[in-house]
C-alpha cells in the first residue's frame, strides 16, 4: 500500500499532541472591580513556531465555557481534540504554518489557571465563592503580561468567538499598539437585556442548588450538581437556534409512543439532560457564575458615555467581524453595530454575516463560508507578517 | 359636578363584580393518557347574558399559568382586574352586550377545578404527581361536559390565546357541529424542539428542587418554591421579545454604579427575581409540570400521519387566527402553517400577523391593530347570531 493511499487521521491534520504550561505571575494584578489578586498562574498551550522577530503571534481567547485546549490532542489516542481545533492547525484558517499560536486559561477558570477552585495565598483555603469578579478589561491585563513574558511585544493577531471576540476587541482599546488585528465572531459590543435575563436564572439556578451552600461547596465535599446542570441546559438552547435544533431533533420521540409521564419523552429532552450532565461533572460552579458576570459588565462604550465610536478612536488595527445568521444570542445586529461604529471612527473593518442554520454555535463549525472567509482574513495577516519579517 | 365630567373607573368598564361559580361531575373521563378521572370539579365565571336560543355563548380558554378568571373584579375595591379583561367586557373584542361567556380552570389545574392539589376519592389523599397526564383534547372533552350542564349546544365562538388557541383549534376538530367558530391567538399546530427544550428545562428546575419530594411536597408541609420561581422566570423570558425587554428594562442598573458581585445589578434581574417570586407563591408545581406536558403533547396532525390538512377535513366553523411579529415562542411562521393548512383543506379563515414589540405577551395586551381586528370578527359572529335568532 503507497503512504498515499493511506488516509490521514485527525491527529495529522492537528498540531499534534501538545502539553500545556504554565507560567506563574508574583506581581499583583489590580482588577476593575477595586480588588486585587496578589499573585497567579496562567495555563496555555501553544501551537507553532514564533518567527525570529516575534511578529507572528496569534492569541485566541476563549468563551463562556472554553479552555486553554484549543487545538491538537493530548495523546496519540485521545479522541477528543482541543475545542477549536477545526480553525487552528495545519492549513487551517489559523495556520499554524504561518502563525505561533497562543491560547490560556483565563483568570478565574477552572482548567487550570488561578480561580475560585485555587487556593488563596492569603488564606491558604481556596478562593470559592471570594474569588473577585474580574472583567475583560482584567483578562486582557493578565494576557498582556503572558505576551511579556512569552516576549510577544505585538499580536499579529487576536481571535476570538463570543466572549473571546469581547477579549480580542477590549485588545484593540487597552493596547491599541500591541494588536495588528483583531477578529471579532459572533460576538456583541454588549449584552442585552434579555442576554443578562438568561445568565441571572442560569446563575439563580446554581445559587439555588441547596449543595451549592454559598459557594462554597468543597467545604461541604458536594458540588452544586443539578443548578449547574440546569444552568447549563438553559445556556445550551440560546446556543442552538430553533431552525438547529428542529433539523437536529425535530418532534423525535425516544421511544415509539407517548408514555404520558415526566420521563424523557423528547429526543431534545435527552439531549439537554446528556450535554448538562456532562457539563457539570466537568466544570466548576463558581467559575460558571463569574464567567456570566464578565458578559453582562462587558459594555467598553460605558466609559464614553455610551459612544462605540469613541472608544474605538484610539485602536489602530484592523478589524475582522464576523456574524452568523440564526444566531439570535448574539444576533448580526449586534455585530452591525460594531461594524457600523467602526466604520463612523474611520477604522478598517471587514464584516460578513454568515448564512447558516446553527445558532451561535456556528462560531465552532467549520462551514464553507466562514472558512473561506476566516482563512482569506488570516491569509492576509500572515502576508503581512512574512513582508514585514526581518 | 355634573356626571359626565366623572372618569369612569375600570370596573365600571369592566363586567363588573363576579363570582365564579363550581359544577360537580360525577361522570368518569377517560383520558388520552389511558387513565381517567372518576369525578372532579370544574370552577367557572360567566359574563353576559345567555340569549334565549341559547345561541350567543362563547368559551374562552386559559394558557399555561391562567385560570377561570379572565374578566371583571371579586370586590368593589379588589384592584386587579381578570387576566384577560382587556378584552373581555361591555365594548371590548369580547363584548358582553352580545355574548355570553363561559371561562373554566381547566382539569389539571390550581385555580379552584379538580387537579393535582385536591383530593383523590379513591385515596382520600391529595392527588399530587399522580395526578394523570390530561391533554387538550380531555380538556375540550370536560369542556363540553360543562356546555351540556349550561345547555349550551353550540359555541358562537371558541376563543383563546396561547395554550388556550389550542383549546379553539381542537374544539373545531373534536365537535365541528358545536363550534361556530374558533379564534385562535398566539398559538402553534404544535411545539418545536425548542419549546419543548425550554419546558423540559422548566420542569428540571421544579423536580431537581429538593423541595419538590417527588411531586409529594403537601405531605412534607413545603412547596418547591424556588424551583417553580426558576421555572417562571425561564417562561418569561419566552414571553417578551428581546426588544421588549430591551425597551422596558435596557441594561438599566438598580443602583448608580455596578457592585461587581451576584447581587441583583441591572432592573431585568430585578423584575425576573420579583415575577418569579410572586408566581411561585400562587401556583401550584405539579400544576407547572402538567401544563408543560399538555403543551408538548399538542399535535392534533399526528393523527393524520402529520398531515393537518387532513387533521382540519370535517372542520365546520370559520377561524380567525392572530399572530405577532416578535413571538419568538410561538412565531408568526407556526401560525402561517396552521393557515395553510386551513386554506389547503378548503376551510374559511381570516389570518392578521400584527406587527408589535411585545413578544409572546403581545396576546395579553390591548394594542390598537390587534383590538380593532379581534373586535371586527367578533362584530361579524355577533351579527351571525342575531340574524339567526329566533
Amino acid at each position: 500500500m503507497s503512504s498515499s493511499s493511506v488516509e490521514k487521521s485527525p491527529i495529522d491534520n492537528s498540531v499534534g499532541v501538545i502539553k500545556p504550561k504554565t507560567i506563574h505571575f508574583d506581581q499583583e494584578l489590580a482588577l476593575v472591580c477595586g480588588k486585587a489578586i496578589s499573585q497567579y498562574d496562567l495555563i496555555y498551550e501553544t501551537y507553532g513556531e514564533l518567527n525570529a522577530d516575534h511578529s507572528n503571534a496569534v492569541l485566541i481567547c476563549h468563551a463562556l465555557s472554553g479552555d486553554h485546549h484549543a487545538a491538537g490532542y493530548y495523546s496519540e489516542d485521545d479522541s477528543k481534540a482541543g475545542w477549536w481545533d477545526s480553525c487552528i492547525g495545519p492549513g487551517k484558517p489559523v495556520d499554524t504554518n504561518n502563525f505561533f499560536v497562543v491560547s490560556l486559561n483565563n483568570l478565574g477558570g477552572c482548567g487550570g489557571s488561578t480561580g475560585p477552585n485555587s487556593v488563596n495565598p492569603e488564606t491558604g483555603k481556596l478562593y470559592g465563592p471570594d474569588f473577585p469578579i474580574v472583567t475583560v478589561k482584567d483578562w486582557v491585563e493578565s494576557q498582556a503580561r503572558l505576551a511579556d513574558k512569552l516576549g510577544i511585544e505585538t499580536w499579529a493577531a487576536v481571535v476570538g468567538g463570543s466572549l473571546g471576540g469581547m477579549q480580542a476587541l477590549t485588545w484593540s482599546l487597552s493596547y491599541p499598539d500591541r494588536v495588528k488585528h483583531a477578529v471579532v465572531i459572533a460576538s456583541t459590543p454588549k449584552l442585552t437585556a434579555q442576554n443578562i435575563a438568561f445568565n441571572e436564572i442560569s446563575r439563580k439556578a446554581i445559587t439555588s442548588d441547596p449543595e451549592f451552600h454559598a459557594g462554597h461547596y468543597y467545604r461541604h465535599n458536594t458540588v452544586p450538581t443539578k443548578g449547574l446542570m440546569l444552568a447549563r441546559m438553559i445556556g445550551h438552547i440560546t446556543y442552538l437556534s430553533d431552525e438547529a435544533m428542529g433539523e437536529k431533533f425535530g418532534r423525535d420521540l425516544k421511544t415509539a409512543e407517548f408514555n404520558f409521564g415526566y420521563d424523557v419523552e423528547f429526543e431534545v429532552e435527552s439531549y439537554l439532560n446528556y450535554q448538562g450532565k456532562r457539563f457539570s461533572k466537568t466544570f466548576d460552579a463558581n467559575t460558571y457564575l463569574l464567567m456570566t458576570r464578565v458578559l453582562d459588565y462587558f459594555d467598553p462604550a460605558a466609559e464614553f458615555e455610551g459612544s462605540l465610536e469613541r472608544a474605538l478612536k484610539h485602536s489602530t488595527c484592523g478589524y475582522c467581524v464576523v456574524s452568523f445568521s440564526s444566531d439570535w444570542r448574539f444576533s448580526p445586529e449586534r455585530s452591525e453595530q460594531l461594524v457600523s461604529a467602526m466604520v463612523k471612527a474611520g477604522k478598517p473593518v471587514s464584516y460578513a454575516e454568515i448564512d447558516s442554520p446553527y445558532g451561535h454555535d456556528a462560531f465552532l463549525i467549520p462551514t464553507e463560508r466562514y472558512m473561506s472567509i476566516f482563512t482569506a482574513y488570516m491569509s492576509r495577516i500572515a502576508q503581512e507578517v512574512n513582508a514585514n519579517a526581518s
